[in-house]
């Protein structure tokens, strides 16, 4: 943990003794409360001046930013950190670190931020979102969210539609992300797939030699290990299926490694197959995946967190067919919905398959309330307080209309296919595969299409992309992604550009692919020889 | 999934034909884009107008409400709801929609709200949180998100001083809550103390007969059961320990707990103390606790969710003496602390102990990368995807500074105190105990204090208190809580007040006592003979 309590004391600096703290006292003598509540019929009175002052600060920080993200290095943006915490204080902080957070950001809505999943939120998700945390309703019990409560349901039914799904019969809930909705996907599945009432005894309450496992392509989330670890299952537990170029799951591969499992006598609990993979977009074989799971009694868990935004998309939407055959599904609106995080959404086709999450907390939902019509959300998720990121998304919703968002990801997808052209016209570039929604691989190859004949070191192959895209970060000058393709050794590394900016220019992109090359050259200069 | 799709159609509407939609478009012919973006130079601009249209909507929605909820069933409201969603369509949807949150909102900056830990949010707050909606930084790599990276590492350093561990060798992420912290604390604990390697190998792979245990108080969260099931121990493996009257544990049964798993051979994996109970407020005895999870060998985790408050407190700091011991601790900022959800804590004493949350993603936090300085969070946090949470309550904290805030602590503190004399005073309600924190269980006794000796049915007294309840709900007169005591048999309902308001006045708070006897004698009259 760097930085700790700067010389200008924080609100630990007296803990040592008995917590009195050195922290200066700002209250005293100001002339407006600082306590105001956003709340109640004064509360938007109380914010007027104070949004003034962010959007002022959010104004100057980005023209003081003047570029993708700020120049330097992270340590010396964390040094200005600390100095703006410790001199910060009173009616001003609000100002001051807002220009901060502007000034150091890695903004989304410039052309030249292009790395991740990481999209620009739109002006009236924001807006929506400031509602939110004005009034703070909290979806764990209906009496902290009477409005929101039904306006989630509503929503979810709507997106269970989208999916293909039955609204009548689905249920589902909006998570943190793909992370947390594919850690639910898959501990259903547990619960449902496995002898014995797990989420009573444990694993250790399971019949000896019994041997859960899941399948998920190399190209699958993280998360998907991630969730096996935290569910007890351990990480082993998850069988990698081999990829195509593309890195869309190969389905012979998902077929092998399901009978496989099976001779051996082990349990297949889940398939994860995903309808848009991190770094290529690719869609795994849904309507086979679909095919196979029910073959071996696995349940199939998609994870579209980025492609479920193509379902927006008349264009793009035919990618995801089968998806209504998933027991669960991974939705993400902060990638392809331009939300502000977080916006994630976890459906089931079942309710019923629901039912290892179902809790009664008799300050939160007690039966006989529930009995009087009053609704409970707390079964259906992992969290207890939860903000409500239902209501940006819905009115987003409704004021763009499936066609306008579609709109967003078509522009999107024309984005990256022009994108793809400029790399493959460019010759130090190489590109891996053409986009499929709206993300693209390549890579810098210093001789051009000459790098492999004249026999350049793979590995100095890795270390100039890898460092170029560090040369554009501490210029300030561009923000790129990179990944490492499956496999193993050297020459794996590659750059990544996510395009989720829907009023970017290919003439934009076509300069942030220069300025690509540009640093490939400065840097080659000094990685490769 | 009640509600669907409403007859105006839906975004899911044409789902069952080729998805494509009924949804009227209502960017065709809109003045304003529709789909600008929050980021960037431009993006205050288009913030601008749309947030004077979310205030309007909140105090026009406030005022329609005309009290801490809106009155009726909840299957009005949801009607409401539906039909909303149905009409509202193209620009004016964030209006009417916003309207609708807060007329629909259970607010907890109206004195007569007054249930659970949901706190009014502080303007500054819900202003900050705003610019952080609107540049959408993601903490899960450094590129996403620069300055915030470097604010939530300096923040987390000085809640680590506050806590009194250690800030160079403590580490910790911001969290949804409580219930999320405590899983983490749960995991690593789950990890450090079973042999083998769970995160990989699973809890399949450890030798037969290991029989995990977590030690708890009956009083203690249900988060902690919920966790146990989803770490795959079984809710079966948390020991219930006994507590007192005030709802704290009782030591010597904890003692007792573990030296009895101890014989039986099984492994003492966590003791859970909690700092404040959701319910009391009561804060368990924690040298003790950490004195005998250090002699069993188990760790220590504090649930300090709501009483971690008390640390901003000088009055009520001491109550958390011995936190410092912990292994991990909960803080959520989110109740105590004035901030829109969430805004939650998890730190631990050891940076060292994180270590079975590492993870590497070739394309968030590569090892050259970080060779390189680029710092990154993604292996602190369940989460991928990550809001910046922490802002907010940076600036929070440095506009009121920890005596600002130690002053509403102690202003609600306060107000629970007064209110617990009021209640006293009532010859219709019984006190449950005095008020540690903010919070104090009460119920109401038809004929006072003779109840009991009228030998009036304990079921009865039940009944009554949660109908009541819902009478104030159905009312829109007050919003106050319910739950129920540890045991089992009837006689065990009681109605809670959350104090989180520091504006409200003893006045306010001895008005809303008195609208919950009125609404006891009215539910009586059909409830009780």
């Amino acid at each position: 943990m760097s930085g700790g309590p700067g010389e200008g004391g924080g609100i630990g600096a007296g803990a040592g003794d008995g917590r009195g703290s050195s922290w200066p006292d700002p209250a005293e003598g100001a002339d407006a409360p600082l306590d105001a509540l956003s709340g109640g019929v004064g509360g938007p009175a109380a914010l007027g001046p104070l949004l003034a002052t962010v959007l002022d600060a959010l104004e100057t920080g980005a023209t003081r930013r003047g570029g993708p993200l700020p120049p330097g290095r992270p340590a010396d943006l964390a040094a200005l950190v600390d100095r703006a915490l410790a001199a910060a204080e009173g009616p001003d902080a609000l100002a001051r670190l807002t220009e901060l957070l502007a000034h150091g950001a890695a903004d989304p809505a410039d052309p030249f931020c292009a790395a991740h999943l990481h999209c620009p939120p739109l002006a009236v998700a924001a807006a929506a979102d400031l509602a939110v945390s004005a009034l703070n309703p909290s979806q764990d019990s209906w009496d902290q969210a009477p409005a929101a409560t039904a306006l989630e349901t509503a929503l979810l039914a709507e997106l269970a539609a989208l999916v293909g799904y039955d609204p009548a019969r689905a249920a589902g809930v909006v998570t943190s992300g793909g992370t947390e909705s594919n850690l639910m996907g898959l501990m259903l599945a547990r619960d449902q797939k496995l002898d014995g009432i797990v989420e009573l005894d444990g694993l250790l309450g399971l019949p000896a030699g019994v041997r859960p496992r899941i399948f998920a392509s190399r190209a699958a989330h993280f998360s998907v290990q991630r969730a096996a670890a935290l569910l007890g299952l351990g990480e082993r537990a998850v069988v990698p299926v081999d990829v195509d170029r593309e890195l869309r799951m190969d389905p012979v591969a998902l077929e092998r490694a399901l009978a496989e499992a099976s001779w051996a006598g082990h349990t297949p609990v889940a398939v994860v197959a995903t309808a848009g993979t991190t770094d290529t977009g690719a869609v795994d074989p849904l309507p086979a995946a679909a095919e196979l799971a029910a073959r071996y009694d696995a349940w199939l868990h998609v994870d579209a967190a980025y492609g479920g935004g193509a379902l927006l998309s008349d264009r793009l939407a035919p990618l995801l067919d089968g998806i209504e055959r998933a027991d669960s599904v991974s939705l993400d609106w902060h990638k392809l919905g331009w939300q502000p995080a977080a916006a994630g959404v976890f459906l089931v086709r079942h309710a019923e398959t629901y039912v290892s999450l179902a809790r009664r907390a008799a300050y939160l939902n007690p039966a006989d309330d529930e009995q009087a019509g009053y609704p409970s959300l707390l079964g259906l998720s992992l969290r207890t307080t939860r903000r409500s990121d239902a209501f940006k998304l819905a009115v987003t919703l409704r004021t763009l209309g499936r066609a306008g968002l579609g709109r967003l990801v078509d522009a999107c997808h024309d984005l990256a296919r022009s994108a793809a052209d400029a790399v493959r016209a460019e010759p130090e570039l190489e590109l891996h595969a053409e986009p499929v929604l709206t993300a693209l691989l390549f890579r810098y190859l210093p001789a051009g299409p000459d790098s492999r004949q004249l026999d350049v070191d793979p590995a100095a192959l890795d270390r100039v992309n890898a460092e170029l895209r560090r040369e554009l970060l501490r210029g300030g000058r561009a923000v790129v992604g990179r990944t490492e393709l499956p496999g193993e050794g050297p020459g794996r590394v590659r750059l990544k550009l996510t395009l989720l900016n829907p009023h970017t220019t290919p003439a934009e992109v076509a300069a942030l692919i220069g300025e690509v090359v540009r640093a490939g050259r400065e840097t080659w200069r000094w990685v490769g020889r």
